[in-house]
């Protein structure tokens, strides 16, 4: 697809848009905002534009589609698809100034708050009227809660408390032609005309830029027990996961962890130390929480039955605010400290949580097979593992040609076991060439429509979600 | 828009696709297949195919497209909006045929059914495994689930557990093309694309026919606690409704019905008794659920202690399964109780739960200005208030002219709340003209231009959800 360059004229007419001070054409921005978290990516937008209001936006798309001008919207700029990449160049439009939490309803359950907002802002704020926004993806600390609903993010928390789209009431967006209108509405239940609120979650900026957001929140929880259980065998670990469910508990975190994982973070974090034997192959980091103490309690040792059915080491319940903030500061720390160690490119893999250990054998198959290595880590208990392909000493010519392949085995993989490509970080720039696996032609037609129904112009975003080929 | 009407050599073709003795054209079947439970409606379809594969279904759908013949996908026909009625005639699609649960999946804690299973039949199919499937519209001994996943279906559970869609991992579709496809994977959370799932959820027939869907469900439990509280005011128990979510509990019901709907109730069924104060107004239902009953007792000591800041009567504790079924049945029999009462409209309202007490007043007052008196009932927890306006002694003229009116009035009242037309009983046919109150042009021509994507002939279900002058 062809874009128009932005010319002087242009760029005059964006400044009158969002005023001097908001408009960016230096190097240093232009670079600081034409990068994510996706591998060593920098694509600068040719300016970077800080609006401050929904109709700011508005006159922006309005003039971006008439002109034919790329726009990527940016948030946290954490991405992990490559989402946030102004690969044409173009309008790299930050959300930066939208950071304020409209209103948190404490009659409803519900917050009203600007995309912009850092995920942990968010729920530390809810949290301070005795409410709980569940979703806590591992960048919790620096996304913004707009990028949260972009890829619907998940977290730790999702297997029991839902992901990002099932918390989204509402969104105040603003289409390329630069109407503003709401989705839907703020309940919590709605059967009124096609769900335009859940196209837009997910939409990867491909759509519209949303300006506001209406969530539902739960009444907080008071108490939980964090475990770590250490396994003599991943594949067993994984197997556990599915048994866990089956004894009927929920908790509201199981993680896994390779050992690689834990041993290249225990180097890269400070101040968390464990001793774990050289055995150990890889770990569950359970949670369970609720307001009441005792049942918590019979809930883990139910686990802890569990669990001793396989070959473990001794568990470690958490017995202090200190442990659990440290064995989470671990967890959330694996993916900065995997990618630290090398060069490395990052899969999403899900599939049903039972498929698991299939997934993870199948995995390591395929690696030895193209001859890369992998460390695994994720979200178990929903199905979702990441799997961080190392470059190592892996020559140039090797990684360019060999794990392209090897990756597209991996998601074939997934699919064949009802899975699919993404369970939380979208598709974005990365992992687009590899959608045909998940969807046949009459999927990504539709998908390509819906597309051209809200951007005729075909200027959001461009170039990612869809394989180039669908794109054009 | 213009139909072609079926003659006898497409008759013969749709016969060669079913097989004879799964199309009928007596005016018995015809009449049986050409209502819901929506006011006093019958159209006719001129055929009803009952097919029994998702392959006869694509050969249907292609045969309409080509030949511009409308299809009515037709479920338990317990519909409230009058989405299965052929209001155009054609083919009435019966789903009767896809009558399977393909497969309860342990060890993902998922079912894979068809559509044409009745809601209750799975719900005690998964029961009888130890999990559980929460939405339990009122009509479940009769709906189908595939109904439910075209209406995204609630029921008195939504408020803890979620609505339909909260539930639906993965759609087998056919498309107005004839192209068979799935639209997701069978996954806890998914980033892959636009969501195509949740699309389908609610779009009420009008996009393609759901031939498998794949569910989540969760552990059952084990035990609940269900109260019945009497109400001195009626406002007063809605009230009461918000305080309850503050005070940190989330019940698994939150029922409100109206002094006039239990009074009708306990004529209309058999062997349920209730002794009532002449001066109570109102009524809540409350359950919690769980499966530790100290925590069950504890939770309905502190809901208690909340309504009883409230002017009410001596709380009822069902002390038996006996007892509670009864109260489960007057609650579920309501609905009809009113309707065989008098001649009705039935609007499916929803709100923030806050909005309950001024929406409710609300209702009246336009009750009041344009003359028809009203029995409101439904599921106060999540803010989903059942209007049935009864016709009584009003004039059919007053009926014809004022209804509408009072009808506007009060959707424009939800949504100046921040609530929408209908919580879980779809748009369909009787609500459409009201969609302009809840969404502007722009909203409108996306849901056009989604539902010409999918369906660029124009045959499924023609006549729904979109207003007629955006149907054209």
């Amino acid at each position: 697809m062809e874009f128009t360059e932005l010319n002087t004229q242009m760029i005059a007419r964006l400044e009158a848009i969002v005023g001097r001070s908001f408009l960016f054409l230096d190097n240093e921005t232009r670079n600081d905002y034409g990068h994510d978290e996706t591998e060593d990516y920098v694509f600068p937008p040719a300016v970077v534009l800080k609006p401050g209001t929904p109709e700011e936006i508005s006159s922006i798309l309005k003039f971006a589609s008439e002109n034919h001008i790329p726009v990527t919207p940016i948030g946290g700029r954490t991405g992990l698809s490559g989402g946030a990449l102004s690969i044409h160049g173009g309008i790299g439009l930050s959300m930066d100034r939208f950071n304020n939490i409209i209103h948190i309803d404490e009659n409803n359950l519900q917050v009203i708050t600007e995309p912009g907002v850092i995920t942990h802002n968010l729920r530390e704020a809810v949290a301070e009227k005795g409410l709980f926004y569940p979703p806590d993806p591992s960048s919790l600390g620096s996304c913004f809660i707009g990028g949260n609903v972009a890829e619907n993010a998940g977290g730790a928390r999702a297997l029991k408390y839902g992901v990002t789209k099932d918390y989204v009431l509402n969104l105040e967006v603003v289409l390329p032609t630069g109407e503003i209108i709401w989705t839907g509405a703020n309940t919590l239940k709605n059967s009124t005309g096609y769900n335009l609120t859940q196209l837009m979650v997910g939409s990867e900026g491909t759509l519209c830029i949303v300006t506001k957001i209406v969530m539902k929140l739960l009444p907080a929880n008071t108490h939980n027990v964090l475990m770590l259980v250490p396994f003599y065998d991943e594949a067993e670990a994984c197997e556990a996961v599915a048994k866990i469910f089956n004894a009927g508990i929920t908790p509201s975190a199981l993680e896994f962890m390779e050992r690689d994982a834990i041993d290249w973070t225990l180097k890269f974090v400070d101040g968390v130390n464990l001793d774990i034997k050289p055995e150990i192959k890889a770990h569950l980091l359970i949670e369970v929480d609720g307001n009441f103490p005792d049942v918590l309690f019979a809930e883990a040792e139910k686990i802890a039955t569990v669990v001793e059915q396989f070959r473990i080491d001794e568990i470690l319940f958490a017995d202090s605010e200190e442990q659990k903030n440290a064995l989470w500061k671990l967890r959330r720390a694996v993916g900065e400290a995997v990618k630290s160690n090398s060069v490395y490119k990052e899969e999403d893999t899900v599939v049903p949580r039972y498929e698991l250990p299939t997934l993870l054998k199948g995995i390591k198959a395929i690696g030895k097979k193209y001859g890369f290595s992998s460390v695994c880590y994720g979200h178990a208990g929903d199905g979702n593992l990441h799997v961080n392909i190392v470059k190592g000493d892996m020559t140039d010519e090797a990684w360019k040609s060999e794990v392209p392949k090897g990756i597209r085995e991996i998601f074939e993989l997934t699919v064949s076991l009802k899975g699919t490509l993404s369970g939380e970080h979208g598709i974005g720039y990365v992992q687009k060439n590899y959608m045909d696996i998940a969807f046949g032609p009459a999927q990504l037609r539709l998908m390509k429509a819906i597309k051209e129904a809200f951007d005729p112009s075909g200027i959001m975003n461009p170039g990612k979600v869809l394989p180039d080929w669908v794109n054009g």
